[in-house]
Protein backbone atom coordinates (compact mmCIF):
# COMPACT_ATOMS: atom_id res chain seq x y z
CA UNK A 1 0.00 0.00 0.00
CA UNK A 2 1.39 3.42 -1.06
CA UNK A 3 0.66 7.27 -1.00
CA UNK A 4 1.69 9.51 -3.44
CA UNK A 5 1.19 13.39 -4.11
CA UNK A 6 0.04 13.23 -7.97
CA UNK A 7 0.87 17.19 -8.41
CA UNK A 8 3.81 16.19 -10.43
CA UNK A 9 2.83 13.03 -11.89
CA UNK A 10 0.88 12.50 -15.36
CA UNK A 11 -0.94 10.01 -13.73
CA UNK A 12 -0.36 6.51 -11.71
CA UNK A 13 -0.35 4.51 -15.25
CA UNK A 14 3.06 4.19 -17.11
CA UNK A 15 3.52 6.69 -20.30
CA UNK A 16 6.88 6.81 -22.17
CA UNK A 17 9.00 10.07 -21.51
CA UNK A 18 6.39 11.15 -19.05
CA UNK A 19 7.07 10.58 -15.21
CA UNK A 20 4.39 8.46 -13.57
CA UNK A 21 3.74 6.58 -10.43
CA UNK A 22 4.26 3.31 -12.00
CA UNK A 23 7.43 4.03 -13.49
CA UNK A 24 9.09 5.34 -10.32
CA UNK A 25 7.24 2.10 -8.36
CA UNK A 26 8.83 -0.10 -11.23
CA UNK A 27 12.07 1.87 -11.21
CA UNK A 28 12.61 1.10 -8.02
CA UNK A 29 11.68 -2.20 -7.56
CA UNK A 30 14.03 -2.90 -10.69
CA UNK A 31 17.28 -1.44 -8.67
CA UNK A 32 16.61 -3.45 -5.85
CA UNK A 33 15.98 -6.39 -7.64
CA UNK A 34 18.25 -6.09 -10.51
CA UNK A 35 15.98 -6.85 -13.26
CA UNK A 36 13.18 -5.25 -14.36
CA UNK A 37 10.05 -5.87 -12.65
CA UNK A 38 5.91 -4.91 -13.94
CA UNK A 39 3.42 -3.77 -11.40
CA UNK A 40 -0.32 -3.56 -11.31
CA UNK A 41 -2.07 -0.85 -9.72
CA UNK A 42 -5.28 -1.10 -8.38
CA UNK A 43 -6.69 2.40 -9.26
CA UNK A 44 -5.32 4.43 -12.60
CA UNK A 45 -5.29 7.70 -11.15
CA UNK A 46 -5.43 10.88 -13.25
CA UNK A 47 -2.79 13.28 -13.96
CA UNK A 48 -2.49 15.28 -10.79
CA UNK A 49 -4.77 12.73 -8.66
CA UNK A 50 -3.41 11.79 -5.16
CA UNK A 51 -3.26 8.40 -2.97
CA UNK A 52 -3.55 7.59 0.01
CA UNK A 53 -3.71 3.84 -0.32
CA UNK A 54 -3.34 2.89 -3.57
CA UNK A 55 -2.48 -0.58 -3.75
CA UNK A 56 0.24 -2.41 -6.47
CA UNK A 57 0.87 -6.02 -6.81
CA UNK A 58 4.09 -7.33 -8.47
CA UNK A 59 5.93 -10.86 -8.64
CA UNK A 60 9.54 -11.77 -7.63
CA UNK A 61 11.73 -14.34 -6.59
CA UNK A 62 13.71 -11.86 -4.46
CA UNK A 63 13.94 -13.05 -0.59
CA UNK A 64 14.17 -10.00 0.70
CA UNK A 65 12.21 -9.96 4.01
CA UNK A 66 8.94 -7.49 4.17
CA UNK A 67 10.76 -4.76 6.06
CA UNK A 68 13.31 -4.66 4.05
CA UNK A 69 11.61 -4.55 0.88
CA UNK A 70 9.81 -1.21 2.71
CA UNK A 71 12.72 0.42 3.68
CA UNK A 72 14.16 -0.29 0.43
CA UNK A 73 11.69 1.42 -1.63
CA UNK A 74 11.49 4.29 0.36
CA UNK A 75 15.09 4.68 -0.12
CA UNK A 76 14.72 4.42 -3.66
CA UNK A 77 11.52 6.29 -4.47
CA UNK A 78 11.36 10.33 -4.42
CA UNK A 79 9.82 11.70 -2.00
CA UNK A 80 6.16 12.28 -3.48
CA UNK A 81 5.63 8.61 -2.97
CA UNK A 82 5.71 6.87 -0.02
CA UNK A 83 5.05 3.09 0.77
CA UNK A 84 2.76 2.80 3.90
CA UNK A 85 2.89 -1.18 4.08
CA UNK A 86 4.29 -4.28 2.13
CA UNK A 87 2.37 -7.71 2.62
CA UNK A 88 2.70 -11.03 0.25
CA UNK A 89 0.13 -12.48 -0.91
CA UNK A 90 -1.21 -15.72 -2.20
CA UNK A 91 -0.39 -16.55 -5.63
CA UNK A 92 -2.98 -15.17 -8.01
CA UNK A 93 -3.48 -12.08 -6.00
CA UNK A 94 -3.95 -9.12 -8.58
CA UNK A 95 -3.64 -5.81 -7.30
CA UNK A 96 -6.78 -4.62 -10.20
CA UNK A 97 -8.87 -7.43 -10.57
CA UNK A 98 -8.56 -8.98 -7.04
CA UNK A 99 -9.89 -5.51 -5.50
CA UNK A 100 -13.93 -5.45 -4.55
CA UNK A 101 -14.21 -2.05 -4.21
CA UNK A 102 -12.19 1.44 -4.09
CA UNK A 103 -12.55 4.52 -1.61
CA UNK A 104 -11.99 8.05 -3.32
CA UNK A 105 -11.98 11.46 -1.40
CA UNK A 106 -12.82 14.94 -3.02
CA UNK A 107 -11.94 17.75 -0.87
CA UNK A 108 -13.42 21.65 -1.93
CA UNK A 109 -12.14 24.63 0.07
CA UNK A 110 -15.16 26.32 0.35
CA UNK A 111 -14.17 29.93 1.71
CA UNK A 112 -14.03 33.31 0.31
CA UNK A 113 -9.69 33.29 0.07
CA UNK A 114 -7.96 30.86 -1.32
CA UNK A 115 -5.31 28.67 0.30
CA UNK A 116 -1.67 28.92 0.50
CA UNK A 117 -0.89 26.06 3.00
CA UNK A 118 -2.21 22.99 1.40
CA UNK A 119 -3.24 24.30 -2.02
CA UNK A 120 -2.04 21.33 -3.89
CA UNK A 121 -5.15 18.80 -2.07
CA UNK A 122 -8.76 20.75 -2.71
CA UNK A 123 -10.18 22.55 -5.10
CA UNK A 124 -10.51 26.29 -3.89
CA UNK A 125 -14.88 27.52 -4.89
CA UNK A 126 -15.13 30.99 -2.77
CA UNK A 127 -19.58 30.55 -3.26
CA UNK A 128 -21.49 29.34 -0.86
CA UNK A 129 -23.25 25.88 -1.10
CA UNK A 130 -25.63 23.90 0.65
CA UNK A 131 -23.82 21.21 1.37
CA UNK A 132 -26.90 19.16 3.08
CA UNK A 133 -28.33 19.84 -0.38
CA UNK A 134 -25.21 17.89 -1.62
CA UNK A 135 -25.39 15.31 -0.06
CA UNK A 136 -29.40 14.20 -0.44
CA UNK A 137 -28.69 14.60 -3.92
CA UNK A 138 -25.27 12.34 -3.78
CA UNK A 139 -27.73 9.92 -2.55
CA UNK A 140 -29.42 9.34 -5.67
CA UNK A 141 -26.49 8.14 -7.38
CA UNK A 142 -26.34 4.39 -4.79
CA UNK A 143 -26.84 1.34 -6.49
CA UNK A 144 -25.97 -0.45 -9.78
CA UNK A 145 -26.44 2.00 -12.41
CA UNK A 146 -25.26 2.92 -15.95
CA UNK A 147 -23.13 6.00 -15.29
CA UNK A 148 -22.37 7.00 -19.19
CA UNK A 149 -23.63 10.66 -18.05
CA UNK A 150 -20.46 10.79 -15.64
CA UNK A 151 -17.85 8.92 -17.49
CA UNK A 152 -14.97 10.58 -19.19
CA UNK A 153 -13.66 10.74 -22.79
CA UNK A 154 -12.44 6.88 -23.52
CA UNK A 155 -10.94 7.42 -26.76
CA UNK A 156 -8.42 4.66 -25.93
CA UNK A 157 -11.86 1.41 -25.79
CA UNK A 158 -12.81 0.31 -29.03
CA UNK A 159 -16.23 -0.31 -29.52
CA UNK A 160 -19.09 0.29 -26.51
CA UNK A 161 -17.22 0.15 -23.60
CA UNK A 162 -19.69 -1.33 -19.93
CA UNK A 163 -20.36 1.53 -18.38
CA UNK A 164 -22.40 -0.09 -15.64
CA UNK A 165 -20.89 0.33 -11.86
CA UNK A 166 -22.07 -0.11 -8.15
CA UNK A 167 -21.83 2.94 -6.09
CA UNK A 168 -22.28 1.38 -2.22
CA UNK A 169 -21.47 4.54 -0.49
CA UNK A 170 -21.41 8.21 -0.55
CA UNK A 171 -21.34 10.75 1.86
CA UNK A 172 -20.64 14.64 1.34
CA UNK A 173 -20.03 16.60 4.23
CA UNK A 174 -19.21 20.09 5.92
CA UNK A 175 -15.73 20.06 7.97
CA UNK A 176 -14.97 23.52 9.10
CA UNK A 177 -14.02 25.22 6.10
CA UNK A 178 -13.55 22.08 3.94
CA UNK A 179 -16.75 20.68 2.04
CA UNK A 180 -15.70 16.47 1.26
CA UNK A 181 -17.27 14.13 -1.07
CA UNK A 182 -16.87 10.12 -0.41
CA UNK A 183 -17.71 7.25 -2.86
CA UNK A 184 -17.13 4.09 -2.98
CA UNK A 185 -18.06 2.11 -5.86
CA UNK A 186 -17.09 -1.80 -7.23
CA UNK A 187 -15.30 0.19 -9.74
CA UNK A 188 -15.20 3.65 -11.71
CA UNK A 189 -15.19 5.15 -14.78
CA UNK A 190 -12.66 7.44 -16.11
CA UNK A 191 -13.29 11.14 -14.40
CA UNK A 192 -16.21 9.57 -12.72
CA UNK A 193 -15.95 11.14 -9.13
CA UNK A 194 -14.39 14.47 -10.86
CA UNK A 195 -17.73 14.28 -13.23
CA UNK A 196 -20.22 13.71 -9.72
CA UNK A 197 -18.32 16.61 -8.02
CA UNK A 198 -19.08 19.02 -10.68
CA UNK A 199 -22.41 17.98 -10.99
CA UNK A 200 -22.94 18.00 -7.01
CA UNK A 201 -21.53 21.75 -6.87
CA UNK A 202 -24.53 22.69 -9.04
CA UNK A 203 -26.53 20.98 -6.80
CA UNK A 204 -24.81 22.60 -3.80
CA UNK A 205 -25.94 25.90 -5.66
CA UNK A 206 -29.40 25.27 -6.34
CA UNK A 207 -29.12 24.99 -9.84
CA UNK A 208 -29.61 20.85 -9.17
CA UNK A 209 -32.30 18.78 -7.06
CA UNK A 210 -32.73 15.17 -6.13
CA UNK A 211 -35.55 14.81 -9.80
CA UNK A 212 -32.46 16.13 -11.73
CA UNK A 213 -30.18 14.07 -10.63
CA UNK A 214 -31.94 10.72 -11.16
CA UNK A 215 -33.18 12.20 -14.60
CA UNK A 216 -29.18 12.79 -15.42
CA UNK A 217 -28.03 9.49 -14.23
CA UNK A 218 -31.04 7.92 -16.62
CA UNK A 219 -30.01 10.19 -19.66
CA UNK A 220 -26.87 8.32 -19.78
CA UNK A 221 -25.62 11.62 -21.69
CA UNK A 222 -22.20 13.07 -20.54
CA UNK A 223 -23.75 16.61 -21.75
CA UNK A 224 -26.52 16.75 -18.96
CA UNK A 225 -23.97 15.89 -16.27
CA UNK A 226 -22.22 19.12 -14.62
CA UNK A 227 -17.95 20.03 -15.56
CA UNK A 228 -15.15 18.26 -14.41
CA UNK A 229 -13.68 19.29 -10.83
CA UNK A 230 -10.06 19.56 -11.47
CA UNK A 231 -8.03 16.71 -10.72
CA UNK A 232 -6.22 17.68 -7.94
CA UNK A 233 -8.74 18.03 -5.01
CA UNK A 234 -9.46 13.95 -5.72
CA UNK A 235 -7.35 11.26 -3.60
CA UNK A 236 -7.66 7.28 -3.68
CA UNK A 237 -8.35 6.73 -0.46
CA UNK A 238 -8.33 2.80 0.24
CA UNK A 239 -8.75 -0.54 -2.39
CA UNK A 240 -10.79 -2.85 -0.73
CA UNK A 241 -10.62 -6.96 -1.29
CA UNK A 242 -13.45 -8.34 0.06
CA UNK A 243 -12.11 -10.04 3.91
CA UNK A 244 -8.42 -9.55 3.19
CA UNK A 245 -6.35 -6.73 2.69
CA UNK A 246 -4.06 -5.94 -0.15
CA UNK B 1 -3.61 38.91 7.36
CA UNK B 2 -1.65 36.04 5.06
CA UNK B 3 -0.68 32.55 4.72
CA UNK B 4 2.20 31.04 2.83
CA UNK B 5 3.76 27.99 1.94
CA UNK B 6 7.43 28.42 2.67
CA UNK B 7 8.73 25.68 1.00
CA UNK B 8 10.29 27.62 -1.92
CA UNK B 9 11.05 30.46 -0.18
CA UNK B 10 14.66 31.93 1.38
CA UNK B 11 11.95 33.26 4.60
CA UNK B 12 10.21 36.18 5.00
CA UNK B 13 12.28 39.13 4.59
CA UNK B 14 13.22 40.69 1.28
CA UNK B 15 16.87 39.33 0.01
CA UNK B 16 18.38 40.80 -3.26
CA UNK B 17 17.96 38.50 -6.04
CA UNK B 18 16.14 35.57 -3.52
CA UNK B 19 12.22 34.95 -3.23
CA UNK B 20 11.20 36.13 0.05
CA UNK B 21 7.39 36.24 0.89
CA UNK B 22 7.99 40.05 1.35
CA UNK B 23 9.53 40.68 -1.84
CA UNK B 24 6.52 38.90 -3.34
CA UNK B 25 3.88 40.89 -1.40
CA UNK B 26 6.03 44.27 -1.78
CA UNK B 27 6.08 43.56 -5.83
CA UNK B 28 1.98 42.84 -5.74
CA UNK B 29 1.19 46.26 -4.03
CA UNK B 30 3.78 48.34 -6.22
CA UNK B 31 1.33 46.75 -9.31
CA UNK B 32 -1.85 47.72 -7.71
CA UNK B 33 -0.67 50.63 -6.88
CA UNK B 34 1.58 51.60 -9.00
CA UNK B 35 5.29 52.92 -6.86
CA UNK B 36 7.42 51.40 -4.56
CA UNK B 37 5.92 49.78 -0.84
CA UNK B 38 8.05 48.86 1.88
CA UNK B 39 5.92 46.33 3.93
CA UNK B 40 6.82 45.08 7.81
CA UNK B 41 6.23 41.69 8.61
CA UNK B 42 5.11 40.73 12.38
CA UNK B 43 7.33 37.45 12.11
CA UNK B 44 10.91 37.75 9.73
CA UNK B 45 10.33 33.29 9.21
CA UNK B 46 13.23 31.61 7.84
CA UNK B 47 13.52 30.07 4.52
CA UNK B 48 11.12 26.99 4.57
CA UNK B 49 8.74 28.15 7.36
CA UNK B 50 5.04 28.04 6.48
CA UNK B 51 2.43 30.87 8.07
CA UNK B 52 -1.61 30.69 8.53
CA UNK B 53 -1.75 34.34 9.96
CA UNK B 54 1.14 36.55 9.34
CA UNK B 55 0.40 39.57 9.17
CA UNK B 56 1.94 42.37 7.08
CA UNK B 57 1.46 46.31 7.33
CA UNK B 58 1.97 48.80 4.62
CA UNK B 59 0.55 52.43 4.41
CA UNK B 60 -1.18 53.58 1.41
CA UNK B 61 -2.87 57.35 0.00
CA UNK B 62 -5.07 54.63 -2.24
CA UNK B 63 -8.50 54.63 -1.60
CA UNK B 64 -9.38 50.95 -3.15
CA UNK B 65 -12.09 49.47 -0.40
CA UNK B 66 -10.51 46.57 1.82
CA UNK B 67 -12.57 43.81 -0.48
CA UNK B 68 -10.94 45.15 -3.80
CA UNK B 69 -7.46 45.43 -1.61
CA UNK B 70 -7.57 41.75 -1.12
CA UNK B 71 -9.26 40.54 -4.52
CA UNK B 72 -6.41 42.44 -6.03
CA UNK B 73 -3.62 41.41 -3.73
CA UNK B 74 -4.45 37.41 -4.61
CA UNK B 75 -4.65 37.87 -8.16
CA UNK B 76 -1.01 39.98 -8.16
CA UNK B 77 0.18 36.83 -5.97
CA UNK B 78 1.85 33.64 -6.75
CA UNK B 79 -0.81 30.57 -5.71
CA UNK B 80 2.24 30.11 -2.34
CA UNK B 81 0.86 33.35 -0.89
CA UNK B 82 -2.54 33.59 0.20
CA UNK B 83 -4.19 36.85 1.62
CA UNK B 84 -6.75 36.07 3.93
CA UNK B 85 -8.13 39.35 5.27
CA UNK B 86 -7.31 42.83 4.87
CA UNK B 87 -8.31 45.26 7.51
CA UNK B 88 -7.24 49.40 8.14
CA UNK B 89 -5.44 50.29 11.54
CA UNK B 90 -5.30 53.41 13.08
CA UNK B 91 -1.86 55.73 12.15
CA UNK B 92 1.08 54.40 13.71
CA UNK B 93 -0.16 50.39 13.83
CA UNK B 94 2.95 48.25 13.08
CA UNK B 95 2.97 45.15 12.04
CA UNK B 96 6.11 44.01 14.19
CA UNK B 97 5.96 46.30 16.83
CA UNK B 98 2.82 46.58 17.80
CA UNK B 99 2.29 43.08 18.58
CA UNK B 100 2.25 41.88 21.95
CA UNK B 101 2.59 37.82 21.09
CA UNK B 102 3.32 35.18 18.15
CA UNK B 103 1.85 31.93 17.86
CA UNK B 104 3.77 29.34 16.52
CA UNK B 105 2.56 25.55 15.83
CA UNK B 106 5.70 22.31 15.29
CA UNK B 107 4.27 19.30 13.55
CA UNK B 108 6.03 15.98 13.50
CA UNK B 109 5.02 12.90 11.28
CA UNK B 110 5.90 10.00 14.25
CA UNK B 111 4.75 7.02 12.27
CA UNK B 112 7.04 4.45 10.86
CA UNK B 113 6.46 4.77 7.12
CA UNK B 114 7.31 8.31 5.96
CA UNK B 115 4.59 10.32 3.98
CA UNK B 116 4.29 11.62 0.46
CA UNK B 117 0.84 13.79 0.79
CA UNK B 118 1.31 16.96 3.45
CA UNK B 119 5.28 16.12 3.73
CA UNK B 120 6.09 19.99 3.06
CA UNK B 121 4.25 20.60 6.76
CA UNK B 122 6.16 17.87 8.95
CA UNK B 123 9.08 16.43 10.14
CA UNK B 124 9.43 12.65 9.94
CA UNK B 125 10.33 11.10 12.86
CA UNK B 126 9.67 7.67 12.99
CA UNK B 127 10.74 6.41 16.06
CA UNK B 128 8.31 6.16 19.21
CA UNK B 129 7.96 9.58 21.22
CA UNK B 130 6.80 9.79 24.69
CA UNK B 131 4.28 12.65 24.07
CA UNK B 132 3.25 13.43 28.00
CA UNK B 133 7.13 13.22 28.82
CA UNK B 134 7.33 16.14 25.91
CA UNK B 135 4.94 18.06 27.10
CA UNK B 136 5.69 18.11 30.95
CA UNK B 137 9.20 19.42 29.85
CA UNK B 138 8.13 21.94 27.65
CA UNK B 139 6.07 23.34 30.27
CA UNK B 140 9.40 24.39 32.23
CA UNK B 141 10.04 26.89 29.75
CA UNK B 142 6.94 28.88 30.48
CA UNK B 143 7.73 32.45 31.83
CA UNK B 144 10.28 35.24 31.43
CA UNK B 145 13.51 33.50 30.99
CA UNK B 146 17.08 34.07 29.44
CA UNK B 147 16.54 32.08 26.23
CA UNK B 148 20.27 31.88 24.74
CA UNK B 149 20.65 28.11 24.62
CA UNK B 150 18.20 28.06 22.16
CA UNK B 151 19.22 31.18 20.08
CA UNK B 152 20.24 30.63 16.90
CA UNK B 153 23.20 32.07 15.22
CA UNK B 154 22.94 35.91 15.05
CA UNK B 155 26.05 36.58 12.52
CA UNK B 156 24.07 40.10 12.01
CA UNK B 157 23.75 41.48 15.44
CA UNK B 158 26.24 44.25 16.85
CA UNK B 159 27.25 42.90 20.57
CA UNK B 160 25.63 40.99 22.96
CA UNK B 161 21.82 40.73 21.88
CA UNK B 162 18.98 40.32 24.20
CA UNK B 163 18.13 37.03 24.57
CA UNK B 164 15.38 37.26 27.76
CA UNK B 165 11.51 36.06 26.49
CA UNK B 166 8.58 35.63 27.64
CA UNK B 167 6.84 32.22 27.03
CA UNK B 168 3.24 32.61 27.75
CA UNK B 169 1.70 29.11 26.59
CA UNK B 170 3.04 25.89 25.59
CA UNK B 171 1.48 22.61 24.61
CA UNK B 172 2.52 18.95 23.29
CA UNK B 173 0.25 16.73 22.57
CA UNK B 174 -0.75 13.63 19.77
CA UNK B 175 -3.09 14.15 17.24
CA UNK B 176 -3.21 10.79 15.68
CA UNK B 177 0.27 9.96 13.62
CA UNK B 178 1.20 13.47 14.54
CA UNK B 179 2.94 14.97 17.31
CA UNK B 180 1.88 18.50 17.95
CA UNK B 181 4.09 21.53 19.59
CA UNK B 182 2.32 24.88 20.26
CA UNK B 183 4.10 27.54 21.93
CA UNK B 184 3.03 31.55 22.20
CA UNK B 185 5.62 34.03 23.70
CA UNK B 186 5.95 38.06 22.99
CA UNK B 187 8.61 37.55 20.61
CA UNK B 188 11.30 34.68 19.50
CA UNK B 189 14.76 34.65 19.12
CA UNK B 190 16.00 33.41 15.93
CA UNK B 191 15.55 29.57 15.66
CA UNK B 192 14.46 29.72 19.15
CA UNK B 193 11.80 27.57 18.13
CA UNK B 194 13.01 24.80 15.97
CA UNK B 195 15.96 24.91 18.98
CA UNK B 196 12.88 23.64 21.47
CA UNK B 197 11.73 21.03 18.97
CA UNK B 198 14.75 19.37 18.74
CA UNK B 199 15.44 19.82 22.51
CA UNK B 200 11.85 17.99 23.08
CA UNK B 201 12.42 15.41 21.10
CA UNK B 202 15.66 14.07 23.41
CA UNK B 203 12.46 14.50 26.14
CA UNK B 204 10.55 12.38 23.41
CA UNK B 205 13.31 9.65 23.64
CA UNK B 206 13.95 9.67 27.28
CA UNK B 207 17.09 11.34 27.09
CA UNK B 208 16.17 14.77 28.75
CA UNK B 209 14.10 15.35 31.80
CA UNK B 210 12.28 18.08 34.00
CA UNK B 211 15.56 19.19 35.75
CA UNK B 212 17.26 18.19 32.71
CA UNK B 213 15.90 20.84 30.49
CA UNK B 214 16.15 24.17 33.43
CA UNK B 215 19.35 22.82 33.32
CA UNK B 216 19.97 23.86 29.83
CA UNK B 217 17.72 27.02 30.31
CA UNK B 218 19.92 28.10 32.77
CA UNK B 219 23.09 27.25 31.27
CA UNK B 220 22.85 29.72 27.99
CA UNK B 221 24.52 27.39 26.53
CA UNK B 222 23.28 26.61 23.09
CA UNK B 223 25.84 23.39 22.75
CA UNK B 224 23.65 21.92 26.04
CA UNK B 225 20.23 22.12 23.75
CA UNK B 226 19.11 19.91 21.02
CA UNK B 227 19.91 19.99 17.62
CA UNK B 228 18.00 22.76 15.44
CA UNK B 229 14.87 20.81 14.38
CA UNK B 230 14.43 21.24 10.29
CA UNK B 231 12.22 24.28 9.45
CA UNK B 232 9.25 22.75 7.39
CA UNK B 233 7.65 21.68 9.87
CA UNK B 234 6.93 25.02 11.75
CA UNK B 235 4.42 27.45 11.27
CA UNK B 236 3.36 30.95 12.03
CA UNK B 237 0.28 30.13 13.37
CA UNK B 238 -1.22 33.76 14.67
CA UNK B 239 -0.33 37.26 15.63
CA UNK B 240 -1.92 38.95 18.28
CA UNK B 241 -2.21 43.01 18.97
CA UNK B 242 -3.54 43.11 22.52
CA UNK B 243 -7.70 43.30 22.53
CA UNK B 244 -7.22 44.61 18.34
CA UNK B 245 -6.71 42.03 15.54
CA UNK B 246 -4.34 43.00 12.86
Amino acid sequence: MLEYDGTDFAGFQVQRGRPTVQNEIEGAIGRIVGEPVRVVGAGRTDAGVHALGQVVSFTTESRLGLETWGRALNAHLPATIAVREVVEKEPGFHARFSATSREYRYTILNRPARAAIGRQYHWHRPGALDVARMDRVARGIVGRHDFAAFAGATGDRLGRPNTVRTVMRVDCRREDQEVVFEVTADAFLPHMVRNLVGTLVLAGRDQLDEAGMLAILASRDRARAGPTAPPHGLCLVRVNYGDSKG
